[in-house]
């Protein structure tokens, strides 16, 4: 579909009792596998066995295609990490898969990374320069070189780990485990979303809180921006030293990319999303007689339109489940047809009716637009379409995957052109200040819609 | 989950001016594939080739696993027939995998059944003591040799059909390509749903009309229960000699079994699922904060109960799509984790609410006692189940896979055990006196519910 | 390679003591593999198990591509069947492997089948004017089909078989299981090899004696050809009423297809071979500096020349063992240069030396050829060839597979002019009246050579 | 079986005129599968596209596993080097199989090396201290940092190149492609081969010559003990600044490792053998009827026994070259059940007879006692036993895979134990003194057999 793509999930798990991990990172994926769909690994090790013996697997797939119970059964060991990815930098290929699972001074060590560093490049020439090889085109190996580069200068890898994140410029999760530390860094400004949860003798690191409940664990805090966690089998530390006083969370985390289940920094994405759908309502009030959303990630904000409006919430598409990724694309017919087989109309509830569409997002509106046409053909009276996010103008260098500015609609064409070339009767994209209706007074990055970027 | 199972979806294709079809069967199974997750496969030839090529693939998993683009392509002509299946009777392995490629007197005969034939264990028996071989578990297998065997004896091979038709007992939609012509029968009680179509040139036979609308298709009508229509490239022929006054359409279909974009016999699936929730409503009035439904079968109904009761519907649940039938069961953990990996309750959505949960049946009370567990331990101050389906007591012998009565909660327990089992403040099940707000004066087969068999 | 292919491979097994059997007809295939490598099989029942509970598992592929130690381990029981095939006739796909598993009146039957049937498209008319359907394209299906319908007449599986073997005109070694007996039955003429062997409490069937002895087992003595062998739990019978006076066992199983430690109706195929050479030698002397053979199959041939002659054998080529089925032939190189990288010549064994060269026959001569051009190159002085088969002229009906006489060099040219052709100094084939130096007195199959068809 | 196991075969093409080499490196390494069947791959780049941008394959399994015609094709380039690899140093897994792609200060690089580096764990030690970080366990991932660090200091890859050959101990041979450069490197003893060939515009780095003979190259020269070759587009440049006057060729690529159509320093591998074969002959003659070779490496002795002592040289096995890697082992037989398979007896040539019969070597014992065994049984009166090499006593530290010595038959008993032991009627080793029948007067690496390390 034409949507943003976010770039990875990570999860890791230490259990001080010995216990087996290896099924909570793989439930812990399963359920981050909204973050990124091109593959997957698992790294664990066994603390109480010999140092830096990690044993790994990753490769291209969902989670459930690149394990099988044999495979996760042989990931045996009580510390682990695990990713799950959608490239943004570093190509596509099973050898930039995650966790980096490499042997270094202090010995063996797995990292999973989210984001991007902005100063990559930079630092993979100086390394170069210095001698270093590198593998993949992965950021992460850039961070892992720099790691050990550091580590054979200080006393301890928390001290490295510091020394390193004060180098990288970017938005950013990462999780590591050094043979006997679970260790989470988050960026300064909190770009990226990590959290820390508990299961009985089991602590976690996680992108989003969803992947610890549905584990059965408990939530207990964000990690802060900039805080450097580090969790060992006596004590968890933290260490404040990058912490800024400057944030800027990414607001498309509660639009878009989060699961509606969880929460980040303190805001649940389910409510930020019904008051998104609120503040439209209050901003662009429009007579009809249902509300619907693109599923999944419009009907939140539908549910919230309705509740301001009083307007009653209906079903207005089926969407097929199993139209996924290997989905052969039809070539003699248009790529309507495509559309059509994922997300069908019920026509029943949709002929003579004055309908509310809510999206999360317009980036092309080859989509939106296909809707809106299938929606008239069975009988659609008017569609007003609510976008629950400003108009995406600018590129993001934080890890979000954008199309070009050539591909944005929004970058070519005024609101009214873009509501005649979709085929809409009326168009309200969220304004900006309405964003504290969503995410109250947490400082948000918003460079991708006016330009103003935080680094 | 704690389903129902429907046996079998069916489609063919027949394009009179020799165009391929390969492509509309595949993107039909795909909108079939919630009638049958087991296998898929295709089978389709060229009428102005040398008679009797037929070219075909089937095998173990779903469509999108079973097809790539290459295998697709090579299966190219004009007329062909295509099958998901989850099996009632035959064994579960790819040599039951369907259509049914046969040589015959007359030529090679491709065949796709969904459906149950109540005597093919006699016929079978019968067959064998002429000398006949098996090589499947299928019902279809006997159909096959039947029809071959009475082919010998008439001049046409619908001539034959008829007399397979009256021999077998049961119901069953069935789509043949015979060398020249697709041929559809659907059994006289109309127990399985089979419909017409066109798009262009090209005829379509469906088990439901949402395939034939997802590729751009014109819906034209049901085939008649008992109808036999065979449509070759001069004309469309139907043999009504089998056509009786008694009719038993499976109220599942409208329940559960059919896609929400399907109308049935004349009966929008989205219009009936609706006014069942509306008849819940009535019948079962509560006061309460909210109406939901377990995803997605149960919230059509709920949104029918919220219309009739004006309590608001929400979204309670987040539904992983990710968890698929692959996913690696947990061992350590009881079986509730899993339901929660797939189905995540949005917190802030429940705490303090009383909650109207709608479901469209309770097979085993496992999946429903944990949802309610779980809304319970997020806060919902009740929960009140309502569910779109009278108790299910009795097993079904026409194609749909029910388990023993004695796994059948509702065969071992009263409604308000029920009620306690699951922990629910309030339980109500759709009334059969109630059917008619759902599907009209439809003549219905209400067996499984009443121990009242059309046949 | 440019050879004649045998038609498949058999082999059954039977523990009277309900021992497991499955790795004895695992391993027994294995070494049966050259007479086919195009699918595998095994079907297995547990006779103390209830009746007719055949599990089966057969693939395109070599037995050690079919089978790995899951499979083989769920194929568990003590009667047994297994099959290798290179096929004639019928298609070349996965439907159409052995052995054939089917459910019948009396029951479950497997059958394997090494060979053809000259009337089975005859037969094939009879059975579909009757309404028989098939599945397969082979002959194998024919006869299992006739078997079902005789079946029914008689009052033992035996006699049906005798029924059916009466009717198939052909060459033929067939070993079937019906629930509780292993049965063989032989062509009349003894066109196609099968015999008898015994390990501990368990008896063999098998194509060669070969796979026998491999398995440590015994061999007791080839089946007579015509004699139908049944060995149940309490007996092993033997029906001759199809036994006749003539006989025409095929030269080419000694010649090329058995492997060279088997005994064929009482001759080592050893023997047979040495004794080719040596007849070979005292046909056609030379004045050479060393024999060889091309390897594997002119080797034996070739000691034998060595030995009459007393010209020193040696090596010559090297035989690269790793260039099998799936090597990607180079598109931009000529045909040559594969045979170069299978074949590679000893050029220190070759330079300046007067050549014997030895091979079992010449199809189509490009790979003699090749091999006499590589010789020259390599600095040989002389490539003398000498043939332990007469030229091949006349298409065979009962089971080997032969290009058409259009691609038959000795169709096309004279011993001399095949001479230019390939660019051996001399050329001798084996003559016909010197084949029982190879087979003594034993009745052979010359029709390749001479036109003269048994049957 | 039982046998020493080479570490592994290099090979590597440069088409000046720009001319697509993937088939060149595909075959060669098909020829050089004899020296590793673990991995197989091969990486390449087009010297005319832009810098730096290698492609590359790699997997665990054979040459013809790993690569497909689909797969080749996409490997498209005029310079290359390909890999076939049985682990020694770096355990046996996927991310250690080669040829090892890098991106380094100054470009792109790919490396294939065979061998082993004594003092690999002290470098990587050094490394670490550094901060290098290692993905891999592999020799050659040292030598790939050794060489990027040192390229930051130089002007020239090949001038690193020689500071890293400086610094490495061990037997070795090296080919790398730098972005536009073959470079070869041969350890100064020469413990390790490696040849120069060319056809037509392509220059050949190879392990042996039988790989360039076989994709019709010409073979040129060995590549000298100590020398870096470096083929440009325009000049080919030796450095011999590392050769030294201490020569210590291994004597197993003579008696084993290398094919029989190879040329090695200057001494054919063919003629080695026979004229190994011709010195048991001397040092060990025996009264006896035929002499026969182990399949395949005791072949070529044997005839070489042969010619000595005017013995007849016959078959006496069947070797089935269908039982590979993934053959399933019998587990409720013994252990010579499974040699059975692989290796028949030919009754008809042993029965009665006095054998001689030859092998390259005794490792464990078990082999050569199954097969005399075996003979025996099928009736052989003697057996006398040649093996084509020394004792062999120590271990190898140069990259040969050895038993420890508590596996090594030779290293607990005497030879007339293990005479008894294996039960042959006599046994000669092949006298450590008559070497220089075989390969004359070249300097040879002795050390397995009397612990006299050349470092």
């Amino acid at each position: 579909m034409d949507k943003l793509k976010e770039e990875c999930g990570v999860f890791g798990a230490y259990s001080i009792n010995n216990n087996n991990v290896n099924n909570y990172i793989y439930m812990g994926l399963m359920s981050l596998q909204h973050r990124g769909q091109e593959s997957a690994g698992i790294a664990i090790c066994d603390t109480s066995g010999p140092l830096g013996n990690i044993c790994h697997h990753k490769d291209m797939g969902l989670v459930n295609e690149v394990f099988d119970q044999e495979i996760l059964e042989n990931l045996s060991g009580n510390l682990g990490v695990g990713h799950v990815r959608y490239s943004t930098s570093g190509a596509s290929n099973a050898v930039n898969a995650q966790p980096l699972v490499m042997k270094y001074y202090k010995g063996t060590l797995a990292m999973a990374h989210n984001g991007n560093i902005i100063n990559a490049d930079n630092l993979k020439h100086e390394l170069e320069k210095e001698g270093s090889i590198f593998h993949t085109t992965t950021d992460s190996e850039v961070i892992a070189c720099l790691l050990a580069k550091n580590r054979t200068k200080v006393s301890c890898v928390e001290e490295a780990i510091q020394i390193v994140a004060s180098q990288i410029i970017g938005g950013y999760a990462l999780i590591i485990t050094s043979p006997r530390k679970l260790i989470g860094v988050r960026d300064p400004l909190g770009l990226k979303p990590l959290c820390l949860g508990k299961k009985d003798d089991c602590y976690f690191l996680s992108s989003e809180s969803c992947a610890i409940k549905s584990i059965g664990g408990e939530f207990i805090r964000d990690i802060e921006p900039g805080e450097i966690i580090t969790i060992t089998k006596d004590s968890i530390n933290s260490d404040y030293s990058l912490v800024s006083e400057k944030r800027a969370h990414c607001i498309f985390e509660y639009i878009y990319f989060s699961r509606l289940d969880s929460v980040i920094d303190g805001i649940s994405v389910y409510d930020a999303r019904i008051n998104g759908g609120r503040a439209l309502a209050k901003s662009y009030p429009v007579e009809a007689d249902l509300v619907t959303g693109v599923p999944d990630s419009g009907l939140a904000a539908a549910i919230g339109y309705s509740k301001e409006s009083d307007i009653p919430f209906s079903l207005v598409f089926h969407k097929n489940t199993y139209v996924g990724r290997t989905f052969i694309q039809p070539t003699q017919e248009e790529r309507e047809t495509a559309v059509k087989t994922k997300l069908s109309i019920l026509d029943a509830a949709v002929k003579g009716k004055r309908i509310v569409l809510i999206d999360d997002s317009i980036v092309r509106g080859t989509t939106i637009a296909s809707l809106i046409k299938h929606l008239k053909e069975a009988g659609a009276k008017e569609v007003h379409v609510r976008i629950s996010s400003p108009p995406f103008l600018y590129p993001c260098y934080y890890g979000t995957d954008v199309p070009s500015s050539s591909e944005l609609i929004a970058h070519k064409y005024t609101t009214d052109e873009i509501r005649k070339h979709i085929g809409a009767d009326s168009l309200g994209y969220m304004k900006i200040e309405d964003f504290d209706q969503m995410t109250g007074d947490l400082p948000l990055c918003k460079a991708c819609f006016c330009n103003d970027y935080p680094l």
